[in-house]
């Protein structure tokens, strides 16, 4: 008897797994696991199987390998490289609205080529994080012909890697960015102004996060403005709109569907899985979840977004 | 043939009327009615007839009053005293987020002791718009038994009489209060747990105003979050407050229903006049908007809204 071979995923995630040192308000935490990927793929592992594309250094501990070995996650795109994990250190004061970066050491980031296995190639639904967009466009150029891609970006590409950035956005079918990022890659003030700006830059859909403000859609069909699920006790934003993105991705591939309205519910996904994710340091209180408990938070956020 | 006696009014307000200075990344306006009661006022005739109570001075231009008296307000408890009109001059910056207070002349609100006519002591909605907690407490007192009263308050009041606003939020059904208000007069920095805290201070039901990232209502049967109107050109958010108190107890008066679901959906209203407030100077705007742009821009909101 041969072995079966092992399932298929629905889900393909390109983005950093790190080690992270977080103080916030409530307590701090030193040498957590973190990182793009990360948040992604616990959160979207409560909905569908999702393979993981990224990098750690040797130093990368047992335990929190074992953590994602433990879900629906396929690691055979974790490449092991000789060096450090990734390592990133912050602090949010005040209402935790932004975080201050106190250190970032790239370690074996620096030298990140993804090369995709072959059995990820035709993954229908892609998650590009955060990373440099010349990144996301080989991984894009790897890929057979997905049914939906997403990307992320973040300030320092939009100020250092600007044309790129915008051959990525003519590539991909979502765009994922938070409120401050929208404003500077559209150059505008306004928000939804900025929204409806991007939204001429190449993709089909634009998510502006908001943080606890929520979220809105953008897309040529309709608009949309989610609020964010109302916690009365948020411990650390750290990965939340990495959380977010993979509730959203995990509930859009574990469906197959991609209209707008498809997006817009699994926006209620998205915000849940932020939701737990906010609620303790690292994936502590993200990785206990059941997917019961996710469905009756979003059902209670639907109930209290009911007119 | 006697004259038929005017039509009795739903809804009541107390509050300010203005000679505002302002201005806005988008421009500035000298001399142009403001107010809470002038905003509110205008705002909720469009669902219902009002009863303003306020103080002018003898300054006060004519057409002013004249566009207030050619709505469905009735102006028998605007006094005209000896004095100047209060006037208030104030900058936006940035975002628009808040406004930076440049002058306060109380004027002749200095002395401002509200006697309500006696026709207007049985009008079953009530808005006190923000004054100082002895004067709502008196109009309080000078009224029957109203179906539903709200009041709105401010941080100096919070800083300076908090004794006497503490006794009116046990006095009233509804508490209308900004983000940063809710905070300080709860002493909770997470605004969840602020909106929580304040219920338990009197109030049936709190609205925490949080400006153009909308609104969230906390009672004891349900919470709900509404985002603000998507607007791409926001010229002046002077009385955005007012306004959405005023769309929010018209919708209310003209329905005659009090429950929260009722509430809700009068958000609704609130989120479409402050929105059409914002889009221009003083009352330009909002002073011009018919019943069916209102009704047009509520069923775009809930559109915008709807999973």
């Amino acid at each position: 008897m041969t072995q079966p071979a092992p399932r298929a995923s629905d889900l393909l995630v390109v983005g950093t797994v790190a080690l992270d040192d977080v103080a916030t308000p409530a307590g701090e935490a030193k040498a957590v696991l973190g990182g793009s990927a990360t948040y992604f793929s616990v959160a979207a592992s409560l909905f569908t199987r999702v393979g993981l594309v990224g990098v750690v250094g040797e130093d990368f501990p047992r335990p929190f390998r074992g953590l994602l070995a433990g879900r629906d996650i396929d690691l055979s795109g974790l490449e092991t490289a000789p060096g450090k994990t990734f390592h990133w250190a912050g602090r949010y004061d005040g209402a935790m609205n932004s975080a201050t970066t106190l250190v970032t050491d790239l370690n074996v980031l620096a030298r990140f080529s993804p090369s995709l296995p072959a059995s990820f190639r035709k993954t229908p639904f892609v998650f590009l994080a955060n990373t440099a967009p010349s990144i996301q466009s080989s991984v894009l150029s790897q890929l057979g012909s997905p049914a939906l891609v997403v990307c992320d970006t973040m300030n320092l590409w939009i100020d250092t890697a600007r044309d790129g950035l915008l051959d990525v956005m003519h590539r991909v079918d979502g765009l994922l960015i938070n409120d401050e990022e929208a404003r500077s890659l559209a150059g505008v003030r306004n928000l939804v102004a900025a929204g409806k700006r991007l939204l001429t830059m190449g993709p089909k859909f634009v998510i502006v996060k908001k943080g606890e403000h929520g979220a809105f859609l953008f897309a040529k069909d309709r608009s949309f403005a989610l609020p964010s699920y109302p916690l009365d006790d948020v411990r650390d934003p750290t990965g939340a709109g990495d959380s977010f993105a993979g509730g959203l991705m995990g509930a859009l591939a574990a469906s197959g569907r991609t209209t707008t309205n498809d997006v817009v519910r699994a926006m209620v996904y998205g915000t849940v899985t932020a939701s737990f994710a906010v609620s303790t340091f690292s994936l502590d209180g993200l990785a206990k979840v059941t997917r019961s408990e996710v469905e009756a938070r979003a059902e209670e956020l639907r109930r209290f977004l009911s007119l």
